[in-house]
C-alpha cells in the first residue's frame, strides 16, 4: 500500500498497553483516509451506546495520504469520537502543523480507548510510543503545557486540553500548536474525561509514495496555483477578509442571528485588523495562502501576543457581530482566552450572545448588555473556569436554556451554530439541518459560491443557484457535501481544494494522490468517496438515534431577518422538511440513514451489518 | 453560646487558605444549627448563579447543638450545596458516625470553597486542620480510600467520594463511614469537581453544654425511650420492615411507578434479609435502635461484604419492586457497589427502572427485561463507570430521557423520586412538589402516619386525614414539613423524633436542647425555627429561579394506579395546582418565595434583602 502506512496507533488508557491496529487494505481502498478510516474504525470498534465522558468512547486522531508530504493544504489532522453535545460521533478538523507531524509518525493516526485513573501524556517520538504521567501540568494552559512539553522534546508537535477539558466543560475543544481547534463537539471534554492531558508528536519518517519523483514534480507545481498575485492579494485580511462583505449582503450574523447587517462590521473586518494589531500572517504546514493572523494588542490591561495567533472569521463573527460587539481588541483577547483554556470560540461566542438576548428579555438577572466588550471577555473567561454567569452555560447551552426557559439558543443537535446565515445560504440551511454532526458549516458548500464565478462541470453543476430558495437544492447540496467529504477524507483544506470558480483544483488533487497511492481517480470515484464516508458517518449517527425527524433549523429562521439585503427570505418550514425528504431520498437514505440496498451501490456491503434495524 | 462552638471550618481549596468562619449569634438564635445555618450561610457566601460544577459553588458540612453530645439520633451530619441536578441549593443527610466526631472537632461544620488543581484530603485532627495531596488515593473506591486514611489517621472518621464523584456523574453522593450516603442531589459530583476526595475528621473536644450534668441525666433518661421491646421488636427488620405491608397499601413503588403492589415483596421484605443475609444489625452513633443492616451474600459470583453495610428500605424498593426485580442478593450487591463507587441507590435505581421501560417500549436498543437481576448489578456499576448503556444516564436521566423522546423519567426538578407513591400519600405528593430540593421524602410528613395512632395536639394536629386526598392538606404539610426542618436543622432523625403517636418526642427534645443551650423553646417556637429555615432554603431556590409554576408531579401520578389498595386515587392536576395556591398562601410566599412581610413576621428582616425582586 502506498501513501499510508497502513496501521494506526491504539491506545489504551485504562490499562496502559499500547499496539498497533493494522487498518484492512479494503478499508484504504473504498474509505482513503481522514473521516473515512476514522468513522470505519469508529464503526467497528465503538460500543454500541457509549457515555461521551466515559471510558468506552473513542478518540481517533487521523490522516489522510497527503500529511506528512507537504503537499499545500495537507497542513491539517481530523479528531473524532462520540461528541459530549450530541451523544453521537463527530468528527473535528484542525489545521497548523500537528497533523503534518503525524503524518510522518508512522502511523496514520492515533486511536485512544479507555481512561486512566492519572493525568498522562501520549508521547509518540521517532515511530515509539509511551504514555507519561502528566500531573505536572494538570491545570496548565495549552500555551505551557506546549511549551513544556516542546523542551521535553525538541521538534515535537503538541495537541493538548486545557483546563476546560479537564473540568468537562462542554464547549472544551482540543487545541494544537497553540493557536488551532479541534472545536464544537467538544472533543476536549472527552480527552479530559479520558485524563489524556497532550499527544506529543514527532516524525521524522518519510511517507511511503506510490511514485516520488512525480509527486515531488507534481507537488512543486501545485503549489504554484497559490503563490500568484491574485491568491496572495486575495487572502491578504486573512478569513475576516469578507466581514464587510458579508454585512452587506446581509448575512453576517448578529445579534444571536436576529440580524444579518452589523453597522459596525467595518470595525472588526480583516482590513481593519491588518492595519491595526496584525503581527504577520500565519500558516498551515506548507501552506502559501497564509489565512492565519498573529495580532498584538491589549484589553482592559490584558495583553494579547502572537503566540497564540489572532481570530479567524468564524471567532470575528461570534464575538464580534453575533454580540453586536465591535471592539476588535476584546475579540483578540477573548481568542487567546479560548486557545490558552481551550474552548471553542464559536460555542462560547454563541453562548454569549444567547447570555445577552437572555439579559434582555429578563430571563436572567444580571444584566449583559449587547455589545459589552468587557463581557464578552469577562464571560469566555468564567465558560473556561467554571465560574459566574458563563460558567452556568459550561454543561452545555441547551441544558442552560432549558434551566431559564429560553427558545432561542441557538444551536441544532446540541451544537452551536457557525458563523453563516441559514436565510441567505438556504441550501446550506439544509446541511445543517441534516448533518449528522449538528450545525456545522464544513459539511456543505456555501449557495454564495454555488456555481457563482463558474460552473463546475465535471460534478455535473453547470448553473448559478440561486441562494434565497430550498428548490432544487437538495442534488446540488448531495454533491457538495459529498465533494467536502472527499476534501475530508484527504483531509485537505478547503481553501486550496477550491470546490468552485476558475480555481477548482480537484483534477490536480486527484493527479496527486495518484502519484502518491498508485490509484487514478476519476470525478465520479471521488464523488462516491465523499458519498461513502457520509455514509459512514451516518451509520453511526444513525445508530446512536438519528432520525429523519430530528433534522431541523432553530425556530428563528422561519421568521425573516429585518433589514439588509438577505431581507424576506425566512426558510419556510414547510419548504425544509419536503427539501429533507428530496435529500434523504437523493442519499437513499431512510428516516435513520443509509440503507443496505444503498451500501451495496457504493461498494460497502460489509458495513450492511450496520445498518438500523437491519 | 452554648451547644455550639460557633464557628465553621472554612476551606479554600482554589489558593489552600484555612480559616475560621465565625458563625453570628444572631444566626445561632434563629436558625439554630444544621439546616439553617448551612442555608445562611450559603445565602451570604454563594454567588448569585454559581455553576454547581464549577469553583464557585460552596459545599457545607454542618452539624447542630446535639451532634457530638452522644446523645440518640445525633449521629448524623448534613451537606448542602448547589445541586448539578436542579441548579438549586440541596441539603443532603447521612447518618453514621462522622456527624458525631465532626461534632467534636471545634467546629460546627466546614465550608469547602473554590476548586484545587490536585486532588487533595481535608484533614481536620484535633483541632488541626490541613490540606494533604490525594494524589494516591484518586480513582479507589470508598472502601479502600476510608481504609487507607483511618489507618494514617487512627480514631478519625472519613467521608469521601468514589469514582464516581471524581467523574462528575450525576448521580454521585458522599458516602460517609463506608455505608452512609449524602445522597440524590449529586454533590459527590461537586466534591469531585473541586478535586476533595475525603474529609477526615478526629475530635475529642467536648460540646460546651449550658447544663452538663442536667443534659447527661436527661440524655441517660432519653435513650431508655428506644431500648423497650417494643421499639426494638419493632425496628427488628430494618427500615425495610414494612415492604409487604407497603405492598399490601398498593403503595410499594413498582414498575417505574406504574403500579404499587409487587407480587414479590415477600422475596425482598426485612423479614427475608433478617433470615436469611443478615449478618447483624448496624447503627448510628450513640443509638439503640440500630435500623442499619450488614449483610453477607453473594451475586453472580461476587461477594457482600458487611464492611458495606445492607440495602436501606428505599434501597431494597429502587433495585427491587422498582425494576421487578426480586433478587435480594442483587439488591445486596448493587448497595455494596453504590457505596463502594459513591452513587445513590435512589437515583440509580428510577435510572435502571426507566431504561427498563425504555427497553420495553423500543426507545432504547439494549433489551432490558423487568426484574433482570443481572442487569440490576451491570447497570449499576456502569453508571459509575460511565460505562455501556448505564453510562448514558450518567450525564442526568432528564438529559437522557430527552434525547432518546421519553416522558416517563421519574424526577422532580431533575432529582429521581424516592420510594414513596404520592397517590397514596397525597399530601407527601404536595410536599414532593413543592419543595426545593425536587423530589424529596425528608422534607415532610407522610399522610400514611398523619394522625394514625395518636395525634399531635402541641402542634395543633387533632384528628387524621384520608391519605388519597389533597383536600385540607396544605396547611398540615406545612405544619409537618416545619417540624421536619426542625428536625434538620438539629439534624437530629426522625425516627427517634418521632412526629406522631405516643411517643412524640418533641418535648423531651426540646428540654434536651435547653440543657445543651440554656434556651427554653415552646413548641411555636419550635415550628417557627423550622419554619425560618425552611424559608431559608427556599429564598436559595427562589434566587436560583425557582417559582411556584415550576412546582408539578410528574404525568404519570395524574393516571390511577392499576390495582391494589391504593388503586383509583390519581393526583388530579387541578386539585394539586389548588393545593399548591393554598400552600403557597399558608407559608406567606409568593410565586419566587418568601416576601419581605413573612420574613419580618418570622424575624428574618436581615435576610429581606435576600428576596426575589426585593
Amino acid at each position: 500500500m502506498h501513501g499510508v502506512y497502513g496501521k494506526y496507533l491504539d491506545v489504551n488508557l485504562s490499562d496502559g498497553t499500547i499496539a498497533d491496529y493494522a487498518i484492512p487494505e479494503s478499508w484504504q481502498e473504498r474509505f482513503v483516509g481522514g473521516r473515512g478510516i476514522a468513522a470505519r474504525l469508529l464503526l467497528e470498534e465503538l460500543p454500541a451506546d457509549p457515555s461521551p465522558l466515559g471510558p468506552d468512547n473513542l478518540l481517533v486522531f487521523a490522516t489522510g495520504p497527503f500529511q506528512g508530504t507537504g503537499i499545500v493544504g495537507a497542513g491539517r489532522h481530523v479528531v473524532a469520537g462520540v461528541s459530549p453535545k450530541t451523544g453521537r460521533v463527530a468528527d473535528s478538523y484542525t489545521g497548523g502543523f500537528f497533523g503534518h507531524e503525524l503524518g510522518r509518525s508512522g502511523y496514520d493516526g492515533i486511536l485512544v480507548r479507555g481512561r486512566s485513573a492519572d493525568p498522562m501524556i501520549l508521547v509518540l517520538v521517532d515511530g515509539q510510543a509511551r504514555l507519561e504521567p502528566a500531573g505536572d501540568l494538570w491545570g496548565a494552559g495549552t500555551g505551557e503545557t506546549e511549551e513544556t512539553l516542546k523542551k521535553r522534546y525538541p521538534g515535537a508537535r503538541v495537541s493538548s486540553i486545557g483546563i476546560a477539558g479537564e473540568t468537562l466543560v462542554s464547549q472544551a475543544c482540543i487545541i494544537n500548536d497553540r493557536t488551532r481547534s479541534a472545536g464544537r463537539p467538544g472533543l476536549g471534554a472527552v480527552m479530559g474525561a479520558k485524563r489524556l492531558k497532550a499527544i506529543v508528536v514527532r516524525g521524522g519518517l518519510d511517507k511511503p509514495l506510490h511514485d516520488p519523483a512525480r509527486f515531488a514534480t507534481e507537488r512543486a507545481e501545485y503549489v504554484t496555483q497559490f503563490t500568484d498575485k491574485a491568491t496572495q492579494e486575495g487572502w491578504k485580511y486573512g478569513t475576516a477578509g469578507g466581514v464587510v462583505t458579508l454585512s452587506e449582503m446581509g448575512i453576517l450574523p448578529t445579534k444571536n442571528f436576529q440580524e444579518g447587517v452589523f453597522d459596525d462590521a467595518e470595525a472588526i473586518s480583516g482590513v481593519r485588523m491588518y492595519d491595526t494589531i496584525l503581527v504577520k500572517p500565519d500558516t498551515c504546514a506548507g501552506c502559501p495562502i497564509r489565512c492565519k493572523r498573529t495580532v498584538r494588542t491589549s484589553f482592559g490591561g490584558r495583553d494579547v501576543v502572537p503566540e497564540f495567533g489572532g481570530p479567524e472569521y468564524e471567532t470575528t463573527a461570534a464575538f464580534g457581530s453575533l454580540c453586536m460587539n465591535s471592539d476588535l481588541d476584546a475579540i483578540a483577547l477573548a481568542n487567546q482566552m479560548c486557545n490558552d483554556y481551550g474552548i471553542d470560540t464559536i460555542s462560547v461566542g454563541v453562548g454569549i450572545a444567547f447570555l445577552m438576548e437572555a439579559s434582555e428579555k429578563g430571563l436572567i438577572d444580571e444584566t449583559v448588555a449587547w455589545g459589552d466588550a468587557e463581557a464578552v471577555v469577562r464571560i469566555t473567561e468564567q465558560v473556561a473556569r467554571r465560574e459566574g454567569l458563563g460558567g452556568r452555560i459550561a454543561d452545555g447551552l441547551d441544558r442552560f436554556a432549558a434551566e431559564i426557559g429560553a427558545d432561542f439558543a441557538m444551536t441544532i443537535k446540541g451544537v452551536e451554530l457557525p458563523m453563516h446565515e441559514p436565510r441567505g445560504k438556504q441550501g446550506l440551511g439544509l446541511s445543517y439541518a441534516t448533518t449528522p454532526r449538528g450545525a456545522n458549516h464544513m459539511e456543505g458548500l456555501h449557495d454564495t459560491m454555488l456555481g457563482m464565478d463558474s460552473p463546475s462541470p465535471e460534478i455535473g453543476v453547470d448553473r448559478a443557484y440561486d441562494r434565497f430558495t430550498l428548490t432544487d437544492k437538495a442534488a446540488v447540496a448531495k454533491t457538495y457535501e459529498d465533494l467536502r467529504s472527499f476534501d475530508n477524507s484527504l483531509v485537505l483544506c478547503c481553501f486550496t481544494t477550491r470546490s468552485v470558480g476558475p480555481r477548482y483544483n480537484y483534477p490536480s488533487v486527484r493527479s496527486l494522490l495518484e502519484a502518491a497511492t498508485g490509484r487514478a481517480l476519476d470525478a465520479d470515484e471521488m464523488l462516491r468517496i465523499g458519498e461513502r464516508n457520509y455514509a459512514l458517518m451516518r451509520l453511526l449517527s444513525g445508530r446512536a438515534g438519528h432520525r429523519m425527524s430530528d433534522d431541523a433549523l432553530p425556530a428563528r429562521f422561519a421568521r425573516p431577518l429585518p433589514r439588509g439585503a438577505s431581507a424576506e427570505h425566512p426558510v419556510d418550514p414547510d419548504e425544509l422538511r419536503s427539501a429533507i425528504g428530496d435529500y434523504y431520498r437523493a442519499r437513499g437514505f431512510d428516516e435513520a440513514g443509509p440503507t443496505a440496498e444503498t451500501l451495496e451501490r457504493l461498494g460497502m456491503g460489509d458495513c450492511i451489518r450496520f445498518v438500523v434495524g437491519g
